[in-house]
């Protein structure tokens, strides 16, 4: 069997230490092997360091804001530094607002609920669904669908294009991804916050998949918002982010309504409950903070600066040029792509093979090498079938590879790594692939509740 | 000084084990002393039990549902049964759906949002805020608020009323607390079920501050929806619950659009995204779930149930009653209360001192004395004005004894504790407050930003 192919990865820098590194899983071939996680663009797992902050923070737990203790004048202390952690990380802007939601569905949820009646929505086909279906739940919201672009600089002309054939007057919000769920391709951002700058719209950058990737800088970018998720930034307590322009989220009804978010709340004479919402990040935080989730957030942040995040981004590309490079080689294997070979991309990677169903694939790389990838349609459910051209279809059983080698692929297989990723998952990955496209699975496979799982009836 | 008033508390258990319990704090007045968390109707700590829990999963943490490597495999597995575990402590009713929200306040607005429309409510004003405020944000539901009762027996004769006088069709909720956030005292949720199922209506119980005290049988109260936190659970990551009837919950829309809860998204030929949601709990949940979160839930609920929950309780009734005791031989103390001396309660009380601003009296307590307890009006604002005559006026400044002699206090002092609270906790707090009153605080306190703080600017 040839693995000659595979490139060898030299070591720039170690990744970082992260929980579950040194786990071990069965094979259904027989014996065990580490843990290969290569599902980051889902869930990433804790940087070891964040877990020990959460540890060593976890015994002075309390309940934050109208507690008198000590212990709830240092969680309050925490949680507000927290909040200024995370600005500094996204680099805000001195009047943005740091609002933690408890993922970035919730954040742009959040932000779909803030917007002024009337309100344009711009966003192209190819978001992921938190980024794409928040919108038109508003009655009073108007939403323009823009046409997944097959270029960067096609993303400009068509978002410039929708834009112009506005009605001028009005608000406008553009919603874009900073990297590609489904490809890991980078969306020009700069160049999309300026258009919609120019055309008095303003713009939220969803960078769940961006941020754990790639500095991202609000007032650089020139961004209004941005939207993050803490478990893909190894920081998998329950909290999110929603950072950006305070007006629209300080004029707006509040998110939750309950404590937290009402300032004073009285029953009048005539019998009717009255309420003062606050103005400031408390009004979109109703309930108890999560506050162990925003001290995870703020420690990963920390983290991922003090390793030297330009170093870690340069460690990835490696990784990623290898994986690529390594891909290439396998007869049959087609990674999706909108915007071409030499697009900029982070670790995130979708692809199908010929004749081969990808849930087969995904369970065999599971199964026979210890490997976490993710198979289906990633929430992102216009662009795959746009990408594999599989509109109306649906996906055939797992265990008919017969009947697969027929037609293409109905879903698609990805790939997604970061920060804690050591060179030999990636290599491993390669690897796989290549024995698996060139002999098959080792095992045989069926279709169970849906899932694509070993079958072990004859065991 | 006298504190032969307070009694000896016998220990018929141990309180079960939580972080934090030998976390020393620094006293004002010199030297420190093991913190006494007395505000467990906020935040409690988490129970040893639940942070192992947590600590022995967290390397196995990985994405759920669609990840096909082992440990999303895992990862789903133990989501899903931590869901069957919260249904088993909830003893939910088979057809019974258990969604994992991020609060007791989240679980209200998210059932808020499933009413069907023309829905009428009914809720006490004195309710918290979570359970007050979220009715009337539907433009299409009516809300009625029924004044506090003064008595169980008036809880239920007040509903009965409300009830009868309603249009007999259509859909109505009673939204009721099952122990005060401010008294402790225990609403008679049986009956109150009772009378909204003989009039037609539905009712929700907010179990914040009654599941962490009491077992909660949604079957034997029948009572159609419970809500609660695991932050004040000892499970505090971020999670909460909403259980019960699954038919308004299946009919509604998803409470956040995103990925998760779509099943199939699909942009149409004229430019348009059409959405099929998923029926099950996965509707309410979009996005990635908080698994750390609902899995720490499901082990404080192992953890309550395997200690013995019934035992739990009658040791935290001995402490209550010591409490009750210690402070009736304090001059000048008020307990707050709707429903008198003989109403059954949880480990939650809340109280003022005569001629004692109660900011005043939490911050001297926490800087002279370690306890950690809560001052205001508990996102119960309407309760607490009614219980103190205040409506109308604010809180005057905390260190302005002289002038705070002359009036009614404006706040309030809530002490609250559970399972992890050792007796030494209480008897220190009676202890306190006892020496308080008499001789006063050592040290001086004065007013900043908002809070009460000791005057160090002397130091």
């Amino acid at each position: 069997m040839s693995v000659s192919a595979v490139p060898t990865l030299p070591a720039v820098a170690e990744p970082l230490p992260v929980l579950g590194s040194d786990v071990r899983v069965p094979l259904v071939t027989g014996g065990e092997v580490g843990y290969a996680a290569l599902d980051y663009g889902a869930s990433a797992p804790a940087l070891r360091r964040v877990w020990d902050d959460v540890a060593a923070y976890a015994p002075y737990y309390g309940s934050v804001h109208r507690g008198a203790g000590y212990l709830s004048q240092l969680s309050t202390e925490l949680f507000e530094n927290s909040r200024a952690e995370v600005g500094r990380f996204l680099g805000c802007r001195p009047a943005d607002q740091v609002v933690f939601t408890r993922s970035t569905t919730d954040s742009l949820n959040l932000l779909a609920g803030v917007l002024p009646s009337g309100t344009r929505v711009f966003v192209f086909e190819s978001e992921h669904h938190a980024a794409l279906l928040p919108w038109e739940r508003r009655a009073d919201v108007e939403v323009t669908y823009l046409t997944a672009p097959r270029s960067r600089r096609e993303a400009v002309e068509v978002l410039e294009r929708a834009l112009a054939g506005r009605e001028p007057h009005g608000p406008a919000l553009v919603c874009v991804t900073g990297a590609s769920n489904v490809t890991g391709e980078l969306w020009p951002v700069r160049e999309l916050a300026a258009a919609a700058h120019a055309h008095g719209a303003r713009i939220v950058l969803d960078a769940a998949q961006l941020a754990p990737h790639h500095p991202v800088d609000i007032a650089e970018l020139d961004v209004d918002w941005v939207a993050f998720s803490g478990h893909k930034l190894y920081a998998p307590f329950g909290a999110g982010v929603l950072a950006g322009r305070a007006d629209w989220l300080r004029a707006a009804e509040p998110y939750l309504a309950g404590g937290g978010a009402s300032r004073t709340v009285a029953r009048g004479a005539d019998g009717r409950v009255s309420v003062v919402w606050h103005e400031g990040t408390a009004r979109h935080e109703a309930g108890s903070p999560n506050v162990i989730g925003a001290y995870a957030i703020a420690a990963a942040c920390r983290a991922l600066t003090e390793a030297g995040f330009e170093r870690l981004v340069a460690r990835e590309q490696r990784l990623l040029s290898a994986l690529r490079a390594g891909l290439a080689e396998v007869p049959g294997v087609k990674v999706l792509s909108l915007f071409g070979e030499d697009a900029p991309r982070v670790g995130v990677l979708s692809f199908v093979v010929e004749g081969w169903n990808s849930s087969h694939l995904a369970a065999a790389l599971s199964a026979e090498y210890g490997i976490g990838v993710r198979d289906g349609l990633f929430c992102a459910h216009p662009l795959v079938r746009t990408l594999l051209g599989t509109d109306g279809r649906a996906p055939g059983e797992c265990g008919a590879p017969e009947g697969e080698r027929e037609q293409a692929p109905l879903n698609a297989v990805r790939v997604s790594f970061g920060a804690g990723t050591p060179d030999e998952h990636v290599e491993r990955f390669v690897r796989a692939v290549e024995e698996l496209v060139a002999h098959g699975a080792r095992w045989t496979y069926r279709t169970e509740d849906g899932r694509c799982v070993p079958d072990t009836s004859g065991a």
